[in-house]
């Protein structure tokens, strides 16, 4: 079954301690959809400028994504720089640039409008529900969402969480959307809100899965250990994408599509959306993911669960 | 298999956003002596006052612990007092007095010296190299140390390091001790100091455990999600007491002593390590451990392999 992804493509400037590179291939959607590709049929919805690379479209194409839903239109692509401080954590915005993109409207070619399993990679919460007002039914909606939003856009985003399936954020949104510290607590407010799943992302120190917990529905994901780590840029969006493909994936293995998506199903899907972000750190932009192949991603996902379970 | 266990036995008095409570049963050795005694036989070498509560001695009987190595002396119980900031982290010392606890040796009775399994419980590096003195070839000790020791006694505890075989410490001090920010390769230095095993804690986020990288020694197991923590005091020497508890218990029943203790067992240990630490934190000082049964026990270590597995 294809998955639907909605978000940003850009052109980025990263500066790490160690390196810096300029126009690299970036934006939620860029590394969400490649990520998501590893698993199978991708459709990707975003915009550029007439100054976008035509390698990097050929590389979306030679990735099998359905480019359908990418708008070209005269101006420059969005740009983002960032720099990484010597912990590699810290991250302080240099510039943003939203060209083309401050005025994006996304629009779902019919062919994309019933697509099962959808995700509204981090865009602003009002353009992820019109992804969703598009769309027929979908059976399971991943929303990602940042500390921005929150700030800026908290009214719009409460919206959005009453139709999304499982929120995707950081243990710092997290924090900052609920106000409560402990993320235990912090996930039961927001399943509140109204998914009734919660991917809480902490870096280096994996993710945690909530979903009921009268069924004991809870998971916690370690991070796969790496001693180097060159540009985290991106990390969020291919655990995004990795998890979406993968869930997308068993869901049509599995066969059953009148019973809701089980949480087994979704534990996978973390490991996998940890794999994925595991290789694209290894270097910067998505030069990583080229040289990857499924059996690379299967191999890591076994290495996962060679060093988590006891 | 018996454990020896030797550190510090403390009147605490911790204060925390919610509540302050004074003179309670505190110390490295107290959290972690009850804290194996849950697996096994427990030895307990330290020092207390003439002001020490007789119930806490008590205490330490009713729960099997060998008490032929405890040292009552004339004069003051060592005492500590804290105070635990909002987000329940970061923690401030308001005072320390010694006491008795200055002019403590250490000293293993006939009985404590050919004891298998041996935890040197947070105090002195050259307290603990002291102990070792003593022992007639323990077939695995682990020894824990803090930020302290790190700073004002590194020379000790290098000397310390090239005799144990498992070193316990968390994040923060695993970086000062090897200046090096990435723990994967923080943990292969302190590896090249002695231990062959590394644990480093990381509190909320669980811990991760090192061994030899060429065959892959790794694991990382996840904290016990709990959303309401009412004293971390002692959750790392919680920790190292069900760690060593166990490994013993787990070595008696495998019985293959000629073999060097294997990772597979060391894994569970550290996953039984933090059930007694997530006890233990549910409530202030050993409190929460007196009412816990191995039942209990048992049952959180089969929650640990369900939200950790996939």
């Amino acid at each position: 079954m294809p998955v639907l992804i909605v978000g940003s493509i850009a052109l980025d400037t990263v500066k790490t301690p160690a390196e810096e590179h300029a126009d690299l291939l970036g934006g939620s959607a860029s590394y969400a959809a490649v990520s998501a590709s590893f698993f199978g049929p991708t459709q990707l919805v975003g915009i550029v400028g007439d100054d976008f690379p035509k390698a990097h479209v050929e590389y979306f194409a030679q990735r099998g994504i359905d480019l359908a839903g990418l708008q070209q239109v005269p101006g420059q692509s969005f740009r983002w720089s960032g720099e990484y401080m010597l912990d590699m954590n810290t991250r302080e915005t240099r510039s943003v640039a939203l060209n083309v993109f401050e005025h994006f409207t996304p629009h779902l070619p019919e062919s994309f409008r019933q697509t099962p399993h959808v995700l509204l990679a981090n865009i602003a919460p009002a353009l992820q529900s019109h992804v969703l007002d598009q769309m027929t039914r979908p059976r399971f909606v991943v929303a990602d969402t940042m500390d921005l939003w929150i700030t800026i856009a908290r009214e719009d985003l409460l919206k959005l969480l009453r139709r999304v399936d499982l929120l995707i954020l950081n243990d710092s949104e997290a924090r900052l959307l609920t106000d409560e510290p402990n993320l235990i607590k912090a996930a039961a407010l927001i399943r509140a809100l109204g998914p009734r799943f919660v991917a809480i992302k902490k870096g280096e120190h994996g993710c945690l899965l909530f979903g009921d917990p009268a069924t004991g529905e809870f998971f916690a994901c370690p991070a796969f250990p790496l001693a180097n780590l060159h540009d985290p840029t991106g990390a969020g969006d291919c655990f995004a994408g990795g998890f979406i493909g993968h869930l997308a994936q068993k869901d049509a293995a599995d066969g059953n599509h009148a019973a809701p998506v089980g949480f087994d199903a979704l534990r996978q899907a973390v490991v996998f959306g940890s794999v994925l972000a595991s290789f694209n750190v290894e270097a910067f932009s998505l030069e990583r993911l080229r040289s990857v192949t499924e059996k690379d991603v299967q191999k890591r996902f076994e290495e996962f669960r060679r060093f988590s379970q006891f």
